[in-house]
C-alpha cells in the first residue's frame, strides 16, 4: 500500500553507485567534478567563525533574497520584489516540491512533457492528481497542438523545464507564444518553470518564463546555484512567484523545512556580489565543442546540444541492446557511466540513446573519450 | 482556495521580527544565542577547500549514517543499520514534513496532542488527513484514556514530542507502557516521535521511542543537530525508521529534496568523532536553574521544566491580558520577546502562560532577568 507504488531507486543513485564500485569515469549523474571558485571557499572559510549559524527567516536570508533580485534585474531587466516574490529552497527540487504541493488539489491534471527530468510525477501523485504525459516532438520541441487536446478545466499546471534535462533543448519565444496562447484559455492554468540551468545556454538566448508578460501572473519559476557555481551538494535554490502564489507556497514551505541552510545562503549572498554568472554559459559551450571533438571519431553519434551540462548520443550503430543494458554495460565492460534516456520516458521508451554529463574537468573528458572511441 | 487556508505567519517568525525591530532580547524563536564550538567551526573552515561541495548520497552521507548509528549505540544501546534504517533531512522539519507525508494516506486519521509543536498539523491535512487533538492533562502528561478513545480503525499514527516543546514535559516508562498497550490493538498504526531535544534533558533520563521492543516496528522517530550542537541555522536532521517504513519515507524524500547539504552533513560526521552529546543535558540545566534563580525575583511563576531550552512562565499575577497582547506589550514596553502558549493550543486556549528560550549566554538571560524583573 505504498503511496508511490512505482518509485524505485532513481537512475542517478543507480549509477552513480555503480561507476564507484566498477572505478569507472562518472558522466552519469549530473555534477561537475572540478573545484569550485577559490573565492567561494575563501567566503565560506571566513564565515565558519561569524555569527551565521542559527536559523534564517522562513522565506530566506534577507540579503540573499536581495541579490537574487538584483540578478534577476541584471540578466532579464525585470523588477522583482524580494519579500514577496522569492523564496529561497533547499535545492531546485524542494522548489518544485513545494510549489506542485501547495497549489496542485486533488483531482487536478498537471501536464508533464516526455521525456522528463524525474522530479515532476511523484509529487502530482502525492497531491492526488493526476500527470498527464505529453509527448515531445522528435525534435525534442514541445508539440503545442497535443499540449493544448490534452488541456481542460481541469489542468492545473503544466511544467516545462528550460533548458531541457536530458536533451538540452531551450524554448524558442514562438514556443512562448503558442504556451501564452493555451492559458489565455484556461484562467486558472499554471505554468511551472524548471530552469536550473538557466544560465548555461550557448548559441541561443535562455528566455526565462517570468520574464514574459503573459505569464507574469500564473507562473512559477525555479532555479538553483548548484549548477551555476559547481556546487551541486549545498542544495540551495529559489522559486520567483507572483505574490498570491508565492503565499501559498510559503505556506507549505514553513512547515516542510521552515529554513534553509544559513552559512551556506550567507556565502552566496556575498559571492554574487563579485561572481559574473553570465560567463558560464562561454565556460560549458568550450566544454560541450571540446566533448564533441573528443567524440568525433568514435561510434556515438552526438545530437544537438543548446543548454545544460549535458550531452546525448545515439550508440544505434554499436550495439542494438536496450540502453539500460546498454549503459550497465559500459560502465562494467568500458569504465563509463552514463544514463540511459529511457528512464526519462514515462513508458521507458527505447531509442537507442545515453546521456552523457560533460561538466568535467578536461583531463576526465579526455580520459572518458579515449574509453569511448574504443568502443 | 487555500490547500491550507487556517495557515499564517508563524509565532516564531512574527515574534522574531518584532524582536529585531523593537531591539528587544530575543528569548522567543527557539535558537542559541552563544558562539558554536571552535572545533566545528575548525572543520567547516578545513572542509570548504575540500572536495565537499557535490551531492552526497540521496539518503546521506554515509560516514554521517554510521556516526548516527554510533551515536545512537552509545546514548541508547540500541544497534541500527546505518543504510536501511537512516535518512538524514534538512532539519527536523522536513524529516517530519516527509514522513507523513509518505506515511498517511487520504481518510486516514492522526492523533496530535495539545498542546504541541506548530509542524505536525499541515502535513497531515496536505494528505488529506484529519488531525485528531486530543488534550494533554493539566500537568502536560498524555491522557492515554482519551487517547485510546480517540483511536479506531482509522487512526493511522499517534506523533509524541519528547521532551516537549513548549513545556518542557518529558515521557516516563509508563507512559510508553500505556502507549504499547494501545498500538497493540491498532496494529496498523504508526508512532512519530519527534525527538529533536533528546539529548536535552535534566533530572529524569530521556527514553527514545525506538529504544522500545515493542515500538521498533512501528516507530518513527526524528532528531536533529541542530539544537544539540547550536547550529539551528544548518537545517541537519535524521529520521531513524525500520526498513519498511524507510523505504516509503525515502521515496518521498528523493522528490522532496533528494539528498541535503554536503558540506555540513560531512563536517558534523567529522565533529561526532570529538563532541561528548551526553554533556548537554548538564549545561542547559545550568542554564535553566539560573534563568530561574534570575526570576526567582519576580511576578512570574515558573513551571516546572524537565527537558528542551525552554521555560513556561504564567504572569497571572501581572495581567490578565490574553497571552498573545501580553507578548506584544512585553517586547514593545519591556523589551523581551517571548512565545504565547496559547499558539501551540489547535483552539488558542489562553491560559496567561508565555515561553521563554533560555538558551542564551548569561550575560542575555541577566539582562532580559533585569527587565522582566521589573514588571
Ligand atoms: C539530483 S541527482 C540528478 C542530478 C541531475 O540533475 C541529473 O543528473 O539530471
Ligand atoms: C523553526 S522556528 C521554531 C524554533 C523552535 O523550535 C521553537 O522556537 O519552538
Amino acid at each position: 500500500m505504498s503511496k508511490l507504488p512505482n518509485v524505485s531507486t532513481s537512475i542517478f543513485t543507480i549509477m552513480s553507485k555503480m561507476a564507484t564500485e566498477y572505478n569507472a569515469i562518472n558522466l552519469s549523474q549530473g555534477f561537475p567534478n572540478f573545484p569550485v571558485d577559490e573565492r567561494l571557499t575563501d567566503i565560506i572559510a571566513k564565515l565558519a567563525k561569524e555569527n551565521v549559524h542559527q536559523y534564517t527567516p522562513m522565506a530566506g536570508y534577507p540579503p540573499l533574497m536581495n541579490q537574487i533580485a538584483k540578478l534577476v534585474q541584471k540578466s532579464y531587466n525585470r523588477t522583482i520584489i524580494p519579500e514577496t516574490e522569492i523564496l529561497i529552497t533547499a535545492g531546485a527540487t524542494q522548489g518544485i516540491f513545494t510549489s506542485i504541493l501547495a497549489l496542485v488539489k486533488t483531482g487536478d491534471e498537471v501536464i508533464i512533457l516526455d521525456p522528463s527530468y524525474d522530479s515532476y510525477e511523484s509529487p502530482v501523485l502525492l497531491c492526488n492528481a493526476k500527470p498527464i504525459r505529453v509527448a515531445l516532438n522528435d525534435d525534442y520541441t514541445p508539440n503545442w497542438q497535443t499540449i493544448e487536446k490534452a488541456c481542460s478545466t481541469k489542468t492545473r499546471m503544466i511544467i516545462i523545464n528550460n533548458p531541457h534535462n536530458p536533451t538540452g533543448k531551450i524554448l524558442a519565444e514562438a514556443d512562448f507564444v503558442q504556451l501564452e496562447n493555451i492559458l489565455k484559455k484556461y484562467p486558472d492554468l499554471l505554468v511551472l518553470s524548471d530552469e536550473v540551468y538557466e544560465y548555461i545556454t550557448f548559441e541561443e538566448k535562455h528566455i526565462s518564463a517570468h520574464t514574459r508578460k503573459q505569464l507574469l501572473n500564473r507562473c512559477i519559476m525555479i532555479s538553483s546555484f548548484g549548477k551555476s557555481f559547481h556546487i551541486t551538494g549545498w542544495k540551495i535554490g529559489y522559486v520567483v512567484a507572483p505574490e498570491h502564489l508565492m503565499i501559498e507556497i510559503k505556506k507549505v514551505h514553513q512547515f516542510l523545512v521552515f529554513s534553509v541552510n544559513s552559512i551556506c545562503q550567507v556565502a552566496i549572498s556575498e559571492y554574487l556580489d563579485i561572481v559574473d554568472v553570465t560567463k558560464l554559459g562561454k565556460f560549458y559551450q568550450e566544454k560541450r565543442d571540446y566533448f564533441k571533438q573528443l567524440l568525433s571519431k568514435s561510434r556515438f553519434e552526438l545530437k544537438p546540444c543548446q543548454g545544460t551540462y549535458f550531452q546525448v548520443a545515439s550508440y544505434e550503430s554499436i550495439s542494438d541492446e536496450d540502453d539500460v543494458t546498454f549503459c550497465k554495460r559500459l560502465i562494467t565492460e568500458y569504465g563509463v557511466a552514463a544514463i540511459p534516456i529511457s528512464t526519462f520516458y514515462a513508458n521507458g521508451k527505447d531509442l537507442k540513446l545515453i546521456r552523457f554529463c560533460f561538466a568535467k574537468d578536461n583531463t576526465t573528458l579526455e580520459a572518458a573519450a579515449e574509453r569511448l572511441c574504443n568502443i
